[in-house]
């Protein structure tokens, strides 16, 4: 589920960027009135993800311009695929193609990336999910198309789910608070809905953690096998969450360990765009 | 050079997505008046960029928490260097801190990631620029990503040059006019302090674009043999750019062939984050 | 804590709506370099919310304008109270006033409604939480305000926590599936640190979704035997709230019941301002 | 008649706060495709206000949501009525419900508060008008409701009325000027179309601002016989507005001194939310 | 007086326009930390409006540049009147200079314009007034120009305050209604501190306007003898405005017939920039 | 072209400033389902400019409001044509008017001067351009309208083309640094398809210019032998602009001296609106 006047908020920032100043080249050599047609072509293979998005760009630019979508978000596509025809003037079609582009690359890259990392853990129970190492001014997206990859969402922001990190266990202690008084605290103001998750760093930490009262544990750049020890203790009882340096080439391992969920980074801060261009005719 | 009122509608677009709507966590944890600093480390060799932009980040959550700045934009970093110390209230730093390394980090791995190219065809004297393949929303911090990284911009958007690419070409070929009347209209119509550069495919192409009258040429996908045909019959006549399937392996292949511009899509599409972290002390 | 951008855009929208197309009676009647002061004096009994967003509507009317708090938010205070002076130039304090007024005497009426509920049920042990019927574009504030009125905020928006009403039941049913395969679809696809509250009528509803795993449960206009039926049961096992009808004639009653929490609409959808005027001296 | 622009914006930032970062419960629960119906069901007797807005809330969520009015504004209702049936995907429906009813409740207890007053001095010739004491960033809509309760605004802002209060009289001591005096730099600075209201505390600084060229008087907490006094004596010669400290069970006395106008905070400052509620059917 | 967050998005939004993309020249040429300053050079005689304005501009550009304000808005100035300088990075002032100087230009030019009129007319006892035909999103500046130039503001917008015009005499016509009706029905509806002004044609006109209540009338293009009558007749009794195809050359000749008011469009619709210039020294 | 939603931003911002806070003089007078038509009638000769845009404007205020447009932007009109028929609600229709016609005759303003000049050089070659001095906040629009009248732009903006001015030079002599090296450094840094046009005072300075790789030079307020020795020397092989004290009486002079381009910088800093009003029927 997208939120429509923000993605046209994200659609309309974008195009001022490429498109406010004009487009000489385009006005000068593309008459007005020509109408043609272009197909969304892959090059690489790939999931994709952010057809309604390339469809809002086009019609963004122009109201008669009408994005045809062929293959929806989520499909796994091949080279040569095309996934959507777009119709209408010549001249907003180009006006309008690196925008679209721009999107519907990088979102089909992170649902790429998701569900290699998804499939890499297949069989396993485990989940992957994202986490807040977004582009700026591009979250609700990014995590939309981890979704469209398969994977899981953690939480969206700081304010919808609450994770006890070392920094701040290390303000628990300058308090001279246990962390059992800090799980108190939070169910006290924060709201009931939220759970609580706390990093740790060992088996004796998750102990603490468990001891202390949290909902679910990240295990943080932890050992294949202390990992292991931690889910042989808790498993069922809390969720257990791996984090930190974890690849597609360690990820199964990681996920054979037992853990229920491990999150990646990489999904949205370093995602590679897929290769999906527009081909015109006109 | 940044305009300060987009770079500060980018933050606080960002911190809107994490930080609006509380933080529970830190809330209920850390004491409002606990003071600490924290050092920005890196954990990756790359080139540094964005730390003024990070530096903004801090001073919109508090305008009490002050980023010193020990290592400045442009600067090989290497695993350990610590490129800045905030110190402010340890609240403030923990609810920027995401935001500030979502900035910093991609466009650290932006500027690391052309350093690479311009190493790569490092006496070759030709120069690696970036595309319009950016991050949408944040063409502005990914092009001064490109020139920190040592990389030069292409244009910046579709006004600010004049690329006559296929799609156009047959636009005029519908029209029964000829490239050279194309190019006519456009001086005719563009402003004239704008280039006019023309993509082309093979050496008979570039042939006919330079009589038309461009400006610059564009070798698309073009072989290294075809490039170094057109680099030996125009070099020093027309400003000879390299595009498409260009990567690491082959960049300096390319340069050798004396284009005057390489062009690389993924600087921008598809950077890799640099890994820097906060470290707090509190 | 309040994310200062957020107010800021409140606080401007505000000012613009009362002040930015002038103020003909201040301008030609207040010589512009005449300097004055103000107390912000209380007319009613309650608790103090606001003084800081009031501070910063002073503060964007004039940079020169200075609030001084003297009694921070959360204080009971009583008729007679001057909570702060501001001194600047008086025609700038006019044209503060009366937005900073609209701002602190609504969240001072919501603190004040909040702390009659929760002291009306002090001792019980029960917590008293506000909804999401908030003044539409004011919610980070007006949740504020319950907070420093001594209650707790439910959850802020329909992202972060699951609340399955009647209509989601319906919803279940129309696709031939139990509340247990909700359950577990929510489980599935929401981030794994939302708990689960499901809306029971009675304690026959309440038995099904404790077996279908809710966490929580939302006793919805129940009858007050029919509560302490439900808390008997549960207490201790899932989260009690009870909503619907209640208001301060009756609070403590459903309170003694047993509930965990009670959630209140009128808080913030129905709130009566505090009556604080500005007092000026020149 | 309300400025869309205006009403789209105030509607765009409230769905934002509710419903910007998902809905999980809706998403895994509700077929996306699922279509419905809901009704707008009255529970308290009232005046309705602010159908058109609520919906435009569910146009904005999903175009193909469709209000249809069956009771317009300025109507009164009764518990049972049903004002409208809004069809479209329930999803839709769901995720509109509380932005639309914040909205219609408010804007319905406003109008219903505004009659109750109305009505309280029906007969008298005297006329109910609001306040600037509004919600901050919903100003153009309460007035709306304050109109569509049969009340009649007072000025809309600072800029559209001239009412010289206390602070004002002050400033022109400060300066060794004269009532007269002031009046006589409005009249010379301030637009012609602009009338001039005095606020008087009894019959003798009435006289005077009569005398200095008023066109209205505000009788600022004036006790009911120093009101007669006033009416007696400048009735159609000059408006008369009684203001402060009037409520729904003294306003028919201070109607029946024969003033003409009478300005209520409370309408807007302190509503109580209309209740009514989306019932819906699948 | 100015509402500065107004100001402030103006200045915002013409920057954007002119230097959110960069500035490559002074990138290359001028060295970043070179200090400078530069004269407002006044190049004809004028009136000065927008000095805080253009202060502003370099402000947004660069906190560290400082414009001091050697002339106020206001004076007369000639040809080599330094009004101002500005101090800072030379590149700031090269890139904030254009921006400034349309601002600083164009309000110059409307208060030079606007002191002509009232030159013209001095002795007479009438007064200039604007119109609403401002350009557009630059109202609030527009009017204060005028003022400055020592014009006063006619209504600012369409809601604070009433003028009938003949398109609305048409459509009481075509409801059967009379003008009196009309105007019962405003002073029904509208609020109370607006005053009513009704358009007229001839003395017939204007007879029926004043009998039906009006409180000004507006001599539309009418002839200057026909004034003389209108004028004869309610000098004193209502305001009198003339309008329409009044230029500096007959301006005088119309205050002569003893009218109140004279509405100049031109004042603002079409005003001369003021040649001011910006010399640096670095 | 437009880009519409930057077009759309202007209106509605233009919209707020005149109808925002209501009407009350239409809503009280003119029933709400009142429809009528009102042509847009020229009055005085001249190009025409805005159609579209004007088009906009009723329909932002009204979706149901249609524009008929019968001329089109760039035809010359005589008093008396009627360029469009716009249809709709009278209540509306009086709504928008204002601000139609203030964008409408603002643009066909800028048109109708830019048609004059283009016409006081016709047959010499010379093309009429456009500066930067454009009114705040309206570049976009302004820079259409002078294409529309015939002309054409300059740079749009500091980044989209480089000229280097007195200042650049001065900043390049404070480092010891020759024009060619500041030229070689925009070589380097400034993108590849923008060309650099030098500002020079006589032909000493041209020579200069020229050889040091200036591909245009602007002739600075030069005397009309000056250019035209600058023109038999260079004409050909620079683009020869002349710029600064042109205007309608001494255009052609300068353009017969066989300048390239003339700038004018009265096109948009000082248009005079050109005459149009609505005329309505209902």
């Amino acid at each position: 589920m997208l939120f429509w006047p923000e993605v046209e908020r994200i659609v309309d920032r974008a195009l001022a960027e490429d498109l406010a100043l004009g487009d000489p080249t385009t006005q000068a050599l593309v008459p007005p009135d020509l109408q043609g047609q272009g197909s969304l072509l892959v090059k690489a293979p790939g999931v994709l993800a952010g057809m309604e998005v390339a469809a809002l760009v086009f019609h963004r630019v122009d109201p008669g311009a009408e994005l045809e979508v062929l293959v929806r978000d989520g499909a796994a596509v091949q080279p040569g695929t095309v996934t959507g025809v777009v119709k209408g003037r010549v001249a907003s079609l180009l006006q309008a193609e690196r925008t679209a582009l721009n999107l519907l690359t990088r979102l089909s890259g992170i649902a790429t990336e998701t569900s290699r990392y998804v499939q890499a853990v297949a069989g396993t129970g485990c989940t992957i999910v994202d986490t807040r190492k977004t582009a700026p001014g591009l979250r609700s997206l990014d995590k939309y198309a981890v979704r469209v990859g398969g994977g899981r969402n953690h939480r969206y922001h700081l304010g919808d789910g609450i994770l006890i990190k070392d920094n701040h266990l290390q303000a628990l202690k300058l308090q001279g608070l246990s962390l059992a008084q800090g799980i108190a605290r939070l169910r006290a103001e924060a709201h009931h809905l939220l759970k609580i998750e706390v990093e740790v760093k060992d088996l004796g930490e998750a102990r603490q953690a468990v001891a202390a009262g949290a909902e679910a544990i990240m295990l943080d750049n932890m050992g294949l096998e202390e990992m292991a020890r931690v889910v042989r203790k808790f498993k069922g009882k809390v969720l257990i969450e791996a984090s930190g340096g974890i690849n597609l080439s360690n990820v199964r391992q990681v996920a054979e360990t037992g853990v229920d969920l491990i999150s990646v980074g990489a999904l949205t801060h370093s995602p590679r765009a897929l290769d999906i261009s527009l081909e015109l005719e006109s």
